[in-house]
Protein backbone atom coordinates (compact mmCIF):
# COMPACT_ATOMS: atom_id res chain seq x y z
CA UNK A 1 0.00 0.00 0.00
CA UNK A 2 1.93 3.22 -0.90
CA UNK A 3 2.56 6.04 1.56
CA UNK A 4 0.41 8.44 -0.86
CA UNK A 5 -2.66 8.14 -2.87
CA UNK A 6 -1.36 6.81 -6.20
CA UNK A 7 -3.32 5.17 -9.45
CA UNK A 8 -3.75 1.62 -8.00
CA UNK A 9 -3.06 0.31 -11.62
CA UNK A 10 0.50 2.20 -11.95
CA UNK A 11 2.99 -0.14 -10.18
CA UNK A 12 6.33 1.51 -9.44
CA UNK A 13 7.64 4.42 -10.67
CA UNK A 14 5.04 4.55 -13.16
CA UNK A 15 2.53 5.78 -10.38
CA UNK A 16 4.85 8.36 -9.14
CA UNK A 17 5.38 10.14 -12.62
CA UNK A 18 1.52 10.19 -12.98
CA UNK A 19 1.22 11.60 -10.11
CA UNK A 20 2.97 14.80 -10.36
CA UNK A 21 3.70 15.65 -14.06
CA UNK A 22 6.13 18.55 -13.72
CA UNK A 23 8.69 16.99 -11.93
CA UNK A 24 8.31 13.96 -14.02
CA UNK A 25 9.29 15.72 -17.00
CA UNK A 26 12.93 16.43 -16.07
CA UNK A 27 13.68 12.34 -14.71
CA UNK A 28 12.51 11.65 -18.20
CA UNK A 29 14.49 13.58 -19.97
CA UNK A 30 17.43 12.72 -18.07
CA UNK A 31 16.93 9.39 -18.14
CA UNK A 32 16.08 9.29 -22.34
CA UNK A 33 19.28 11.57 -22.90
CA UNK A 34 21.50 9.04 -20.37
CA UNK A 35 19.89 6.03 -21.53
CA UNK A 36 18.87 6.42 -24.76
CA UNK A 37 20.96 9.24 -25.99
CA UNK A 38 24.10 9.46 -28.11
CA UNK A 39 26.58 7.20 -26.57
CA UNK A 40 29.69 5.08 -27.14
CA UNK A 41 28.05 2.72 -24.40
CA UNK A 42 25.51 0.49 -25.85
CA UNK A 43 22.07 0.78 -24.94
CA UNK A 44 22.52 -2.66 -23.27
CA UNK A 45 25.45 -1.29 -21.53
CA UNK A 46 23.48 1.19 -19.91
CA UNK A 47 20.72 -0.79 -18.77
CA UNK A 48 23.24 -3.10 -17.19
CA UNK A 49 24.34 0.05 -14.75
CA UNK A 50 21.01 0.57 -13.95
CA UNK A 51 20.17 -3.21 -13.18
CA UNK A 52 23.29 -3.32 -10.99
CA UNK A 53 22.50 -0.19 -9.18
CA UNK A 54 18.81 -0.95 -8.80
CA UNK A 55 19.76 -4.43 -7.42
CA UNK A 56 22.43 -3.46 -4.98
CA UNK A 57 19.43 -1.19 -3.34
CA UNK A 58 17.22 -3.83 -3.29
CA UNK A 59 14.65 -2.25 -5.43
CA UNK A 60 12.58 -5.02 -6.61
CA UNK A 61 10.74 -2.67 -8.89
CA UNK A 62 13.73 -1.15 -10.88
CA UNK A 63 15.50 -4.40 -10.81
CA UNK A 64 13.22 -6.60 -12.62
CA UNK A 65 12.08 -3.61 -15.32
CA UNK A 66 15.68 -3.13 -16.15
CA UNK A 67 17.09 -6.38 -16.13
CA UNK A 68 14.18 -7.57 -18.36
CA UNK A 69 15.62 -4.33 -20.37
CA UNK A 70 18.47 -5.38 -20.35
CA UNK A 71 18.10 -9.34 -21.48
CA UNK A 72 15.74 -7.99 -24.48
CA UNK A 73 18.62 -5.28 -25.74
CA UNK A 74 21.12 -8.06 -25.32
CA UNK A 75 18.99 -11.24 -26.79
CA UNK A 76 19.79 -13.30 -23.77
CA UNK A 77 18.48 -14.09 -20.07
CA UNK A 78 22.46 -14.77 -18.49
CA UNK A 79 24.41 -11.44 -18.80
CA UNK A 80 22.34 -9.78 -16.43
CA UNK A 81 22.06 -12.55 -14.16
CA UNK A 82 25.84 -13.08 -13.69
CA UNK A 83 26.56 -9.58 -13.73
CA UNK A 84 24.01 -9.29 -10.64
CA UNK A 85 25.82 -12.04 -9.08
CA UNK A 86 29.52 -11.35 -9.76
CA UNK A 87 30.78 -8.29 -12.14
CA UNK A 88 34.23 -9.74 -12.29
CA UNK A 89 33.33 -13.33 -14.06
CA UNK A 90 30.39 -12.06 -16.15
CA UNK A 91 30.66 -12.08 -19.63
CA UNK A 92 30.87 -8.56 -20.19
CA UNK A 93 34.34 -6.70 -21.42
CA UNK A 94 36.98 -5.69 -19.45
CA UNK A 95 36.02 -1.81 -19.73
CA UNK A 96 32.25 -2.98 -18.62
CA UNK A 97 33.58 -4.59 -15.39
CA UNK A 98 35.53 -1.52 -14.63
CA UNK A 99 32.57 0.82 -15.75
CA UNK A 100 29.78 -1.52 -13.54
CA UNK A 101 32.53 -1.40 -10.19
CA UNK A 102 32.45 1.78 -10.68
CA UNK A 103 28.20 1.89 -10.55
CA UNK A 104 28.69 0.01 -7.84
CA UNK A 105 30.84 1.91 -5.49
CA UNK A 106 28.66 5.43 -6.48
CA UNK A 107 25.73 3.84 -5.48
CA UNK A 108 27.50 2.76 -1.37
CA UNK A 109 28.66 6.81 -1.68
CA UNK A 110 30.23 9.05 -3.85
CA UNK A 111 33.29 8.78 -1.49
CA UNK A 112 33.77 4.75 -2.15
CA UNK A 113 35.02 5.76 -6.02
CA UNK A 114 38.62 5.28 -5.73
CA UNK A 115 41.53 6.54 -8.14
CA UNK A 116 42.41 2.81 -8.42
CA UNK A 117 39.15 1.75 -10.29
CA UNK A 118 38.84 5.60 -12.18
CA UNK A 119 42.64 3.56 -13.57
CA UNK A 120 41.51 0.66 -14.42
CA UNK A 121 38.55 2.07 -16.40
CA UNK A 122 40.75 4.34 -18.48
CA UNK A 123 43.55 1.63 -18.81
CA UNK A 124 40.63 -0.47 -20.51
CA UNK A 125 39.73 2.12 -22.37
CA UNK A 126 36.93 4.16 -20.82
CA UNK A 127 36.74 7.47 -21.84
CA UNK A 128 36.29 10.63 -19.42
CA UNK A 129 32.43 10.85 -21.20
CA UNK A 130 31.87 7.34 -20.10
CA UNK A 131 33.14 7.65 -16.79
CA UNK A 132 30.94 10.53 -16.42
CA UNK A 133 28.06 9.12 -17.48
CA UNK A 134 28.18 5.73 -15.56
CA UNK A 135 28.38 7.62 -12.41
CA UNK A 136 25.49 10.41 -13.39
CA UNK A 137 23.67 6.97 -14.01
CA UNK A 138 24.55 5.18 -11.07
CA UNK A 139 23.58 8.56 -9.29
CA UNK A 140 20.26 8.33 -10.99
CA UNK A 141 19.26 5.38 -10.05
CA UNK A 142 19.96 5.82 -6.39
CA UNK A 143 17.46 8.35 -7.07
CA UNK A 144 14.48 6.23 -8.99
CA UNK A 145 15.48 3.22 -6.56
CA UNK A 146 14.75 5.72 -3.08
CA UNK A 147 11.52 7.24 -4.76
CA UNK A 148 10.13 4.02 -5.43
CA UNK A 149 10.68 2.37 -2.31
CA UNK A 150 10.32 5.69 -0.12
CA UNK A 151 6.83 5.90 -1.03
CA UNK A 152 5.92 1.97 -0.83
CA UNK A 153 4.83 1.86 -4.16
CA UNK A 154 3.12 -1.39 -5.01
CA UNK A 155 4.56 -4.30 -7.51
CA UNK A 156 2.72 -4.89 -10.71
CA UNK A 157 -0.31 -7.81 -9.92
CA UNK A 158 -0.27 -8.86 -13.78
CA UNK A 159 2.35 -11.94 -14.74
CA UNK A 160 4.21 -10.59 -18.05
CA UNK A 161 4.18 -6.86 -16.87
CA UNK A 162 7.66 -6.65 -16.67
CA UNK A 163 8.46 -7.93 -20.42
CA UNK A 164 5.80 -5.43 -21.92
CA UNK A 165 7.35 -2.63 -19.70
CA UNK A 166 10.67 -3.25 -21.11
CA UNK A 167 9.45 -3.82 -24.70
CA UNK A 168 8.16 -0.33 -24.16
CA UNK A 169 11.21 1.14 -22.94
CA UNK A 170 13.71 -0.71 -25.63
CA UNK A 171 11.24 0.16 -28.62
CA UNK A 172 9.96 3.66 -27.28
CA UNK A 173 12.41 5.15 -24.69
CA UNK A 174 11.64 6.78 -21.49
CA UNK A 175 9.54 9.63 -22.63
CA UNK A 176 5.93 10.21 -22.23
CA UNK A 177 3.82 6.77 -22.84
CA UNK A 178 3.09 6.78 -26.99
CA UNK A 179 -0.12 6.25 -28.44
CA UNK A 180 -1.20 2.23 -28.41
CA UNK A 181 0.40 2.00 -25.10
CA UNK A 182 -2.70 2.61 -22.60
CA UNK A 183 -3.48 -1.08 -22.10
CA UNK A 184 -0.21 0.26 -19.41
CA UNK A 185 -1.89 2.73 -17.78
CA UNK A 186 -5.86 1.51 -17.44
CA UNK B 1 41.70 16.26 -8.21
CA UNK B 2 38.67 15.49 -9.93
CA UNK B 3 38.74 12.07 -12.19
CA UNK B 4 37.74 14.01 -15.24
CA UNK B 5 38.95 16.82 -16.90
CA UNK B 6 36.36 20.01 -15.80
CA UNK B 7 37.13 23.25 -16.20
CA UNK B 8 39.69 24.04 -13.22
CA UNK B 9 37.53 27.30 -11.88
CA UNK B 10 34.41 25.20 -11.19
CA UNK B 11 34.15 23.39 -8.26
CA UNK B 12 32.18 20.99 -6.67
CA UNK B 13 28.49 20.56 -9.15
CA UNK B 14 29.40 23.85 -11.41
CA UNK B 15 32.13 22.20 -13.01
CA UNK B 16 30.07 19.39 -13.90
CA UNK B 17 26.50 21.32 -15.26
CA UNK B 18 29.08 22.73 -17.29
CA UNK B 19 31.03 19.56 -18.16
CA UNK B 20 27.63 18.18 -19.93
CA UNK B 21 25.10 20.44 -20.69
CA UNK B 22 22.61 18.13 -22.24
CA UNK B 23 22.36 16.12 -18.85
CA UNK B 24 22.19 19.53 -16.82
CA UNK B 25 19.64 21.07 -17.76
CA UNK B 26 16.55 18.14 -16.51
CA UNK B 27 18.76 17.87 -13.31
CA UNK B 28 18.70 21.69 -13.08
CA UNK B 29 14.62 21.52 -14.27
CA UNK B 30 13.99 19.50 -11.62
CA UNK B 31 15.87 21.27 -8.57
CA UNK B 32 14.40 24.33 -9.72
CA UNK B 33 10.92 22.78 -9.61
CA UNK B 34 11.04 20.78 -6.81
CA UNK B 35 13.04 23.60 -4.51
CA UNK B 36 11.83 27.20 -5.79
CA UNK B 37 8.79 25.69 -7.38
CA UNK B 38 4.89 26.05 -6.03
CA UNK B 39 5.16 24.56 -2.97
CA UNK B 40 3.80 24.88 0.37
CA UNK B 41 6.91 24.01 2.14
CA UNK B 42 8.65 27.10 2.07
CA UNK B 43 11.91 27.24 -0.03
CA UNK B 44 14.11 27.44 3.40
CA UNK B 45 12.21 24.23 4.49
CA UNK B 46 13.52 22.59 1.02
CA UNK B 47 17.15 23.90 1.29
CA UNK B 48 16.30 22.22 4.93
CA UNK B 49 16.01 18.74 3.65
CA UNK B 50 18.88 19.20 1.13
CA UNK B 51 21.16 20.32 4.23
CA UNK B 52 20.33 17.08 5.70
CA UNK B 53 20.36 14.58 3.47
CA UNK B 54 23.72 16.40 1.63
CA UNK B 55 25.01 16.36 5.45
CA UNK B 56 24.61 12.37 6.22
CA UNK B 57 26.17 11.38 2.71
CA UNK B 58 29.24 13.42 4.69
CA UNK B 59 29.24 15.95 0.80
CA UNK B 60 30.99 18.88 1.70
CA UNK B 61 30.51 20.82 -1.50
CA UNK B 62 26.57 20.35 -1.10
CA UNK B 63 26.08 20.67 2.79
CA UNK B 64 27.83 23.86 2.73
CA UNK B 65 26.25 25.41 -0.10
CA UNK B 66 22.74 24.22 0.83
CA UNK B 67 23.35 25.33 4.70
CA UNK B 68 24.40 28.89 3.35
CA UNK B 69 21.00 28.80 0.88
CA UNK B 70 18.86 27.70 4.20
CA UNK B 71 20.61 30.06 6.48
CA UNK B 72 20.33 33.21 4.40
CA UNK B 73 16.51 31.74 4.10
CA UNK B 74 16.11 31.47 7.44
CA UNK B 75 17.99 34.72 8.44
CA UNK B 76 20.21 32.70 11.36
CA UNK B 77 23.14 30.37 11.22
CA UNK B 78 21.56 28.38 14.30
CA UNK B 79 18.80 26.30 12.51
CA UNK B 80 20.55 24.33 9.96
CA UNK B 81 22.92 23.94 12.15
CA UNK B 82 20.83 22.41 14.69
CA UNK B 83 18.81 20.40 11.81
CA UNK B 84 22.11 18.48 11.18
CA UNK B 85 22.97 18.16 14.84
CA UNK B 86 19.60 16.73 15.96
CA UNK B 87 16.24 16.79 14.25
CA UNK B 88 14.10 16.20 17.13
CA UNK B 89 15.63 19.27 19.22
CA UNK B 90 16.13 21.51 16.42
CA UNK B 91 14.08 25.00 16.64
CA UNK B 92 11.49 23.57 13.66
CA UNK B 93 7.82 22.75 13.48
CA UNK B 94 6.43 19.09 14.36
CA UNK B 95 6.08 18.78 10.84
CA UNK B 96 9.02 19.46 9.58
CA UNK B 97 10.96 16.99 12.25
CA UNK B 98 8.73 14.28 10.70
CA UNK B 99 9.18 15.11 7.20
CA UNK B 100 13.32 16.06 7.72
CA UNK B 101 13.61 12.48 9.76
CA UNK B 102 11.65 10.60 6.13
CA UNK B 103 14.23 12.60 3.97
CA UNK B 104 16.93 10.90 5.92
CA UNK B 105 15.74 7.63 6.02
CA UNK B 106 14.90 8.15 2.38
CA UNK B 107 18.74 8.96 2.03
CA UNK B 108 19.54 5.39 4.03
CA UNK B 109 17.65 3.62 1.07
CA UNK B 110 13.95 3.97 0.93
CA UNK B 111 13.20 0.92 2.00
CA UNK B 112 13.66 2.74 5.42
CA UNK B 113 10.94 4.88 5.20
CA UNK B 114 8.46 3.01 7.86
CA UNK B 115 4.56 3.27 7.92
CA UNK B 116 5.61 4.94 11.42
CA UNK B 117 6.96 8.06 10.50
CA UNK B 118 4.67 8.80 7.47
CA UNK B 119 1.59 8.58 10.15
CA UNK B 120 3.67 10.64 12.18
CA UNK B 121 3.85 13.59 9.54
CA UNK B 122 0.22 13.12 8.53
CA UNK B 123 -0.67 13.62 12.02
CA UNK B 124 1.72 16.60 11.85
CA UNK B 125 -0.76 17.92 9.01
CA UNK B 126 1.72 16.62 6.08
CA UNK B 127 -0.33 16.63 3.07
CA UNK B 128 0.75 13.52 0.50
CA UNK B 129 2.30 15.83 -2.03
CA UNK B 130 4.71 17.43 1.32
CA UNK B 131 5.56 13.71 1.36
CA UNK B 132 6.04 13.27 -2.04
CA UNK B 133 8.29 16.13 -2.45
CA UNK B 134 10.46 15.30 1.09
CA UNK B 135 10.94 12.30 -0.64
CA UNK B 136 11.77 12.72 -4.38
CA UNK B 137 13.86 16.18 -2.99
CA UNK B 138 16.12 13.75 -0.52
CA UNK B 139 16.58 11.13 -3.46
CA UNK B 140 17.60 13.83 -5.58
CA UNK B 141 20.32 15.20 -3.24
CA UNK B 142 21.13 11.35 -3.06
CA UNK B 143 21.77 12.05 -6.94
CA UNK B 144 23.63 15.09 -6.33
CA UNK B 145 26.08 14.18 -3.34
CA UNK B 146 27.15 11.16 -5.35
CA UNK B 147 27.74 12.56 -8.39
CA UNK B 148 29.38 15.20 -6.85
CA UNK B 149 31.86 12.93 -4.95
CA UNK B 150 31.98 10.09 -7.14
CA UNK B 151 33.68 11.89 -9.33
CA UNK B 152 35.20 13.62 -6.68
CA UNK B 153 35.16 17.29 -7.76
CA UNK B 154 37.20 20.20 -6.62
CA UNK B 155 36.23 22.51 -3.34
CA UNK B 156 36.22 25.60 -3.74
CA UNK B 157 39.68 27.87 -3.05
CA UNK B 158 38.40 31.27 -2.54
CA UNK B 159 36.92 32.07 0.71
CA UNK B 160 33.32 33.68 0.63
CA UNK B 161 32.63 31.09 -2.21
CA UNK B 162 29.15 29.74 -0.90
CA UNK B 163 27.93 32.95 0.26
CA UNK B 164 28.10 34.15 -3.23
CA UNK B 165 26.70 30.57 -4.21
CA UNK B 166 23.95 31.16 -1.95
CA UNK B 167 22.84 34.52 -3.02
CA UNK B 168 22.74 33.37 -6.51
CA UNK B 169 20.05 30.06 -5.58
CA UNK B 170 18.10 32.12 -3.05
CA UNK B 171 17.92 34.97 -5.48
CA UNK B 172 18.15 33.56 -9.01
CA UNK B 173 17.07 30.00 -8.07
CA UNK B 174 18.69 26.72 -10.44
CA UNK B 175 18.42 27.40 -13.60
CA UNK B 176 21.31 28.45 -15.57
CA UNK B 177 23.58 31.57 -14.72
CA UNK B 178 22.13 34.77 -14.71
CA UNK B 179 24.24 37.77 -16.44
CA UNK B 180 26.25 39.26 -13.93
CA UNK B 181 27.20 36.08 -12.41
CA UNK B 182 29.98 35.47 -15.00
CA UNK B 183 32.64 35.95 -12.04
CA UNK B 184 31.80 32.06 -11.02
CA UNK B 185 32.38 31.48 -14.05
CA UNK B 186 35.86 32.34 -14.69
Amino acid sequence: MPYIELESHLPGITGLLEYRKDSAQPIRDLTQYLLRGPSTLSEAERELIATVVSYGNECTFCTTAHTAAADLLIGDHETAKQVKQNIETAPVSEKMKALLTIASLTRKGGKNVSAEIIERAKAAGATDIEIHDTVLIAALFCLYNRYVDGLATALPAEVGYYDTLAERIVNHGYTRLPQGYDHLKK
